[in-house]
């Protein structure tokens, strides 16, 4: 760890974010424009997150598989929209061998001679593949629902990167379920939708709007997207996850049928719903601080950390070690995960500030004086408070205070939200907030996406969903000041 | 499940193999050449293969991270001899954007104007990408070991693919670590070998040899390639993991130096190692006979389903669900995977023939006639040996059977590759075994690759591992009568 200073949120949000993650030892940027190496510190985040969301996804019925990265271009083609949504940003493999550079010996070119037939592209996501796969696995009412998810990498090719929140390649789940009806999918949809609300709030500590996206902003091939909005803590909204109905889109686009208990021959219905290693950004920009990482107790890779304060005295040092060890057992007893730093090459200051940047939420330091009167000292990552507790009974004690933790970090964000969430009528109101204060306007619209664009132009602020549809006829968009048909969410966003 | 039986081994065991992988619902053939889709049924089982190993990793102090997919072409060329390596079976992208074709409107067709400056290899393994990531990381001895793993799919275009043994797209995990001494890398190298080993041993109950690969077969790049190779039961050889002392190969290529305790700076030491998804093509192949898969308790996805016999009259079925249900909780309670198959449209028989060919080691019937007498029968996979047992303690009986059918698999494969391994030291009768007998020859070889090479195209047979060094004067070479430089395994492979 270099003790360079990360800037402050203060003074510049953007820097502050990515020096949390590359000093945080989060993630690295790697010799591939716009991809990201995620590091063990970071990954081990994902593990966390990808254990409980898939521990989640198996209690509501639905089964892991893996389909191929590459999606042949006529496969992709298929679904118009979906394509066009992402065509203009997908990495393309045209051939399948490299060979020696006559004129360069040692170097390697594109061996022309073997150009693909058809070029393969790498997966931006994978209803292509997988419903073009559903048609031979469906072919009645038997074999509905369908309810798959799978653990992928997925290329698209953005222009602007972000460590996390914008990459050339991530990481993530992607859901496909195939329904006998239209209104079990939907079912399913807003299902996966409060699964993923249930595991930002349980496990990233992080409350989220649930709502539906604006027409103009739904998923490329769908009929209706829904989606979790965080807040950041520079008030701007993140979106964190997004559950999509597709109707029969897909099953048209790919000809899956299946005859209904009458006999009759129906297109499929379907879902799909992805959350990625996006949520690592969203955790950071939530609730972390100037000293470095906040992580909630659910989702760090090590939740306490003991630090035995070394003195000159070997015997002194073996009995901290000693204290030190029966302390870890009993904290591996109560499932914590915990680290013992026996390292005496580091002075206790810098080994505080190091664990601070990556964000452990309990230290515990053992030092002799307060181990004469049975004391250690705790000292809690999330408000920074620091005290003495009895060594007697300690892992009960942190047991807890890990919970406690978890629930004040998310209160704290609850609070933080809540602060920064306005309701406004009055567009002079609206650009007040959006520009000086910043944060999520709820505020009426007349459903035009005209009217979306204007605001949008205007202030950067864009719907981030509908939390309601509007049948008042008193309620006006606070724009156009037509009749209302929805009530949103306005704010600006990553 | 269409009831067309599946081949016998007798037969065609190359069909037997395909038909219980399409039919036993581990994987299906996809739209894109050489990639397969991995079924639900398969994926479960590379779950549990999974968790299995990453504790083994993590037990053994590595950690996971996950590295970019693509490979820019001048790193994947600086280690010259890897590159040559994977040169020919390469997927390569060299375009970022797709574009409405103009002649043919609804078809997209490659923008020539998003042509990639330089082209990117879609990872065949991730040495390259790693290492020149690696160069970032380690600057002193204090950076050393880095014991990284990663979970991730490469892809390498074969030209001829085989479900799960050979496809051009597979899942993996790939060890990639750093160390100060050559000795250090080798003992992590043979440390990883014996975890692939132990590994085989208990979970897929599958003995392996372990050994050295000749020069001139071991991994582009390596000094040194460790293999674990097992028996499958057409008495072929086939290689189920390996693990690389990659010297200062990579560090070299990708100047990758560090400074020792004494301030000079050094290459750094590296391994790398690997198992696929190739490893359910090996359980496959060593187990499984010609009513379906047999799969060992520890990899099974279910690992009991139990059958109520249901009559006409509801009252009893009520009563079997009910018994059912309690022995379901009773094995979840010694976390044992079961599942009640209350599927009322199929007949037992059908039943019973399904879960044959899934391959789940133990079933279960509980029938109104044996339960009278307190009893229910109790079928074992492995043997097919069927009994009434008390219901009463049922889920002791059954967890120990578990522990039995494991272990009765590993002895059957055991039993079975002893009864086919031949130790010759005359060329006749290794030509012979070979092609009369089929299985694992050991003898002599005098270290030629011109040697090696006679004997694979006079018998197919190659040397799969050295499993000795010969340092004994009297010891002659099978084939060329001279000084023996090593004991080895030839055999006829996948």
């Amino acid at each position: 760890m270099s003790n360079k200073k990360i800037s402050s949120r203060e003074e510049d949000y953007s820097q502050w974010y990515n020096d949390l993650v590359i000093r945080g030892n989060l993630a690295d940027y790697s010799s591939v424009r716009g991809c990201m190496v995620i590091k063990p510190h970071g990954y081990a985040i994902w593990e966390n997150m990808k254990d409980a969301l898939d521990k989640m996804f198996k209690d509501t019925g639905h089964v892991n598989a893996y389909f191929p990265l590459f999606v042949p271009k006529h496969l992709f083609e298929a679904e118009e929209k979906n394509a066009e949504g992402f065509a203009k940003e997908c990495a393309v493999v045209t051939h399948y061998r490299l060979k020696n550079d006559p004129e360069n010996p040692g170097k390697l070119i594109v061996d022309p001679e073997a150009k693909l037939e058809e070029e393969l592209i790498v997966r931006p996501t994978s209803e292509a593949i997988i419903w073009s796969t559903y048609k031979n696995w469906i072919q009645s009412y038997r074999d509905l629902p369908l309810l798959i998810n799978q653990w992928a990498n997925v290329v698209r090719w953005e222009m602007r990167t972000r460590l996390f929140l914008r990459t050339a390649e991530f990481l993530w789940q992607e859901g496909h379920t195939a329904h006998a009806t239209a209104e079990e999918a939907i079912e399913e949809t807003e299902r996966m939708l409060d699964v993923y609300e249930t595991f930002a709030r349980e496990y990233m500590a992080l409350p989220v709007y649930k709502g539906v996206k604006p027409e103009h902003e739904k998923f490329a091939g769908a009929e209706k997207t829904y989606t979790i909005e965080a807040m950041t803590q520079d008030k701007q909204a993140i979106q964190a996850g997004t559950s999509h109905y597709l109707g029969q889109n897909f099953a048209k686009a790919f000809d899956v049928k299946f005859q209904n208990k009458e006999g009759v021959e129906e297109y499929v219905y379907a879902t799909s719903w992805g959350v990625s290693t996006r949520l690592i950004g969203t955790l950071i920009m939530a609730h972390s601080d100037d000293e470095g990482l906040i992580l909630p107790p659910k989702l760090a890779p090590i939740q306490v950390v003991i630090i035995p304060l070394f003195m000159k005295d070997a015997a002194v040092n073996n009995m901290l070690i000693e204290k030190a060890q029966e302390l870890k057992n009993q904290l591996l007893s109560h499932n914590i995960k915990v680290k013992v730093d026996l390292d005496e090459s580091k002075r206790p200051g810098f080994k505080f500030a190091e664990y601070e940047l990556l964000g452990m939420p309990v230290r515990v330091v053992i030092g002799p004086r307060d181990l004469e009167q049975g004391k250690i000292e705790i000292c809690r990552r999330d408000t920074k408070e620091k005290y003495l507790s009895d060594l007697m009974h300690a892992d009960l004690h942190i047991n807890q205070l890990l919970v406690d933790i978890q629930h004040n970090i998310y209160d704290k964000a609850l609070k933080f939200r809540t602060d920064n969430t306005f309701e406004v009528v009055d567009y002079e109101e609206f650009k007040d907030v959006i520009q000086h204060k910043g944060g999520f306007v709820i505020a009426y619209w007349d459903g035009l996406e005209e009217t979306a664009n204007k605001i949008k132009t205007e202030t950067k602020a864009t719907i981030r969903c509908i939390i309601q549809n509007n049948e008042d006829s008193s309620k006006l968009c606070v724009y156009s000041k037509n009749k209302a048909k929805h009530k949103v969410i306005f704010a600006e966003n990553y």
